[in-house]
């Protein structure tokens, strides 16, 4: 059954019988009903292209994937993308995935836009004075960040955590703690969330007058493999860190490994605090000695992107909201008393 | 600069430069490099919309991710995904992704496929039976099944690893080293790579005059809190297996920690193989004692498959090649003699 067929059942032209289908208000109740149930009847599925026509409305999300052939998938982004699939299904949205070399994603934007095949679009890994924001302002087409760029006016919708807190707050509990010499094993601070955050702790320890040694902070990507690394370079060090925060779990993972190989104890020798996206794989509370964390959920925040973005497409234009959650200190075994 | 623009300047109609940036056979060698010139000169990129009316051809591969509200990123899929991307950025394809209930993908696919936005479709995920092999073949796209479908004649284009040997060649290493009683943690056997997991390590054991007790092949999602979950199980019985043999890292991630919780010694009192997509998260190497696995990679899974299929996209349709791959078995410290 399609759309021309459908039409002669009924007797009406096709655009009505679209626009029926699409909930216009030209089309009376009484059409809409007996479209409606003809096409619950017969099982007809308005055909995309079809129902593009007829609504201008492609009921797709685009998105950039980083991708390269070093570059492994990368489980925040999964975890993410997760919350955007539940939301997508149930408003019968879909994606399209543009991949990219996660430093030319300008171009990637571009052709996703240009593509006719999305509604909205959707940014996230924000670096400071990042160009996609103008550049995807200037495509026409309804958009939000996931984060924030440093540098620029805030005046786009975006949904962000309060970076510059979650090092603040874990710097302030094993401050409280005692310790004094810290360590930290952060993202690339080519990215905002990442620069935020060592802000965050560099402001709290300087309140705290300590001075935090630029050679112990560490901007590593978000893998076991480089939280492992990173770790021995801090344990290296000839007055190592009592303290260190890590800006990851996948980071943790290798972190603690490091810190277990050199028979020290987690919580007694060495106090680790990280941040937790809540990847269901890397829970905090399984590890053998569980982690304190700042904590916040990377699949709601793909929900509530989703949700807006949706929203917008849906409805239009909702004003230029901008979102800030704030992560809860989840204290565990691995943070202790500075030890003596 | 838009075609309009392009054709305007170089005083040639729109479908003969179309014709002629998309390498069309009726367009002369001498007008197609002075269209390739200009366009390169003039920093023109050809419309999606506008170059899938010249060619036919979206460059794009259709695929549908398994979404549900309890239904969390699967780290396979996306490590499969990144192969995929690599391949996609290679040839300047990009994906389309419909989400879709894991119970309901049979109208998801026919959605892609009637968008007219997918040259070619990928299936995943095969459950024996399957009728997503049927359907898929009915609309017409070139397609590649990852996996098999168990009951169902194998005349269609797929690559699969042989899962009858993952278990088999897992259940033959732990025989040699004395084992006899022996747990499975499986993954659900609707899918077809867990049945024939299972019924290679039961011909194996079979052989080897042992029994396998049903009560103990635990069939789980590949997550950890459910490999931690069928470890505890296959601890509690009353005479607990020697010898489990695992189908993911994610699996063992917490069947690990089950047996450590016990005060059980990996190797020794337990030991365990699993089966290893090489995510670059759960390395089996970085587990505290190295796990012994049968090793095969989903990333190059996921490259040979949109090699294939953007091959039969690009140059028309090659023979149902029929791909499978043998996992290599690596011995690791989680295996030991039986103990006393």
């Amino acid at each position: 059954m399609n759309l021309k067929q459908l039409s002669e059942m009924l007797g009406l032209s096709q655009t009505t019988v679209s626009r029926a289908l699409n909930g216009f208000p030209e089309v009376s109740e009484a059409t809409r009903q007996r479209v409606l149930a003809a096409a619950e009847k017969t099982g007809y599925r308005p055909n995309k292209a079809a129902q593009r026509l007829a609504t201008g409305r492609a009921r797709s999300i685009g998105l950039v994937m980083p991708t390269s052939s070093e570059h492994h998938f990368d489980v925040h982004f999964g975890e993410f993308l997760s919350g955007i699939g539940e939301v997508a299904l149930k408003h019968d949205f879909h994606f399209v995935i543009m991949p990219a070399d996660p430093h030319d994603e300008e171009k990637a934007i571009r052709r996703l836009a240009s593509s006719g095949s999305v509604d909205g679009l959707y940014i996230g890994y924000l670096r400071a004075g990042d160009p996609r924001i103008a550049t995807t302002r200037s495509l026409g087409l309804p958009f939000i960040v996931h984060g924030r760029s440093a540098g620029l006016p805030e005046d786009y919708a975006f949904l962000d955590i309060d970076n510059e807190a979650v090092f603040r707050d874990a710097a302030d509990h094993m401050i409280d703690l005692g310790h004094r010499r810290f360590g930290l094993i952060n993202a690339p601070e080519e990215f905002d969330f990442a620069l935020r955050r060592r802000q965050g702790a560099e402001n709290r320890l300087r309140e705290a007058g300590i001075a935090l040694d630029p050679s112990a902070c560490l901007a590593v990507p978000m893998t076991d493999d480089q939280g492992y690394r990173a770790m021995n370079a801090l344990l290296d060090r000839p007055a190592r860190p009592t303290a260190v925060l890590c800006s990851s779990t996948a980071q943790a993972l290798g972190a603690v490994r490091a810190i277990y190989a050199r028979g020290l104890k987690l919580g007694r020798d060495i106090s680790l605090t990280t941040h937790d996206d809540d990847l269901p794989l890397l829970k905090p509370e399984n590890f053998s000695v569980p982690l304190t964390t700042t904590r916040s959920s990377l699949r709601a925040a793909g929900v509530r992107i989703a949700e807006r973005l949706i929203g917008v497409i849906e409805n239009g234009r909702e004003p230029d909201l901008q979102e800030i959650w704030h992560a809860a200190l989840v204290r565990r075994a691995s943070t202790g008393p500075v030890p003596d």
